[in-house]
């Protein structure tokens, strides 16, 4: 079983009202942004950017597995980890949780290293790949 | 190669401020709510529900690749078809151009029917269905 | 009366589902969201600008009156003009309506012509004032 | 001077990358979320409701005067408070702040106490007064 503890990153997250829909319950499109919001956060600290803009990555393909509805009131418990490294792209794996490891979705971004000026991939650059590979979900 | 005119249901959707990021271009979660827009305004509209809280259908899992990056002042043609029906569940699938067919973005959800009161999934009702039959998409 | 024609601008905006909260209509914040939309739509269609980011304006004060609520289905028609022209500052007046006129809200943004490298405030450039000149609302 | 500590409530929210436009900074819109935020928290925690839904409140007018932006990064700071209280009506200050005390926005909404079933103000309900009563902002 992986505990909690293995996953190189972890924030924790409050639902508010607006992520709410009409259904009851967080909308579907917002746990991409919970994901966004723990990639983010891990990199500008680990990286120690100025700004998200500084990081040289963008989203290739993201996939979200929802299990349990999550409702106003909870916190949401987002776990982030490297699961694939390549040459030039490289996966993030993301478990989330709320109260006690009730799993609510699983969810996988494919990246890519990506020049914004020139609008075209290129090689990890070296002070990310470090970060990368000390950052690797337990499942890799 | 398949015509725009084999999906079943299209609709233009005009990018918007809102949805442009500190990168300069349409954040990869709104592409989700984009797919939501086609998927109620379809069902809400040929089903004639008075809501979509009517439609006994959760999001189970959604996928989108991303091929090229959607800018302010660019129209999105977001076609949606019906690519796999089950017997509890069903697969839409999504194909968003911008401009002359630049190809942008593709995408599915696994759609479960689903009572929201039992909160529990049922057999695809009956009226939906046919309407699923109707509606296959293009490379189905 | 004003007739809806007096306004020097005018949007259609089609509700989605996402507008939508838990209250089961369009979200108190969303109003700003439509205003923005009407607004970046203007400025740039009417300028020629390139981007947005070209317009040298940021907010200053925004206020929304909530009459009716809007919800599902509906399409919001937001029209907009100028209603005071400053130095450095001018009010752009918003009348949103569904259906057969039915009144929905009533807003007002007060914009500072603003320059983003030096961070202050600038007198409004000849070219953008010419505009103003032009887009009154009815009401000024 | 105000005391930040004279205000009878407070929340800290961190900026997220989605709270940033195309400009750089947090979009003007998300204010009206942020206090949404601050509102559905005081008002769900402090009368133990089940759900926001179960609060009879809608927002009649909102106004907020953007003094400084707020950049990925920040940690608001909003404080609330009862400004105004009516037959059928309130009024809700808020005073956003981040680091030392630097004042970001202030703001009010309008509230009504509403039937969403009848779709009509009602007074304000004994237990919503009392909590009125004892929460006034230090400006009032």
């Amino acid at each position: 079983m992986t505990e909690a503890s293995d996953w190189p990153f972890e924030l924790s997250i409050a639902v508010i009202f607006r992520d709410i829909d009409a259904m009851g319950h967080v909308n579907n499109a917002v746990y991409f942004t919970y994901m966004e919001t723990a990639r983010t956060t891990f990199f500008v600290n680990r990286l120690r950017l100025a700004a998200p803009e500084d990081l040289p990555v963008i989203v290739a393909e993201a996939t979200c597995t929802y299990l349990s509805p999550l409702r106003l009131g909870e916190t949401l418990q987002i776990r982030m980890g490297v699961s694939r490294i390549g040459r030039r792209s490289f996966d993030l794996s993301y478990r989330m949780t709320s109260g006690s490891e009730r799993l609510v979705a699983r969810a996988k971004t494919a990246m890519v290293t990506y020049d914004y000026q020139r609008r075209e991939a290129i090689p990890i650059p070296a002070r990310l790949r470090t970060l990368l590979d000390n950052s690797l979900s337990p499942n890799t």
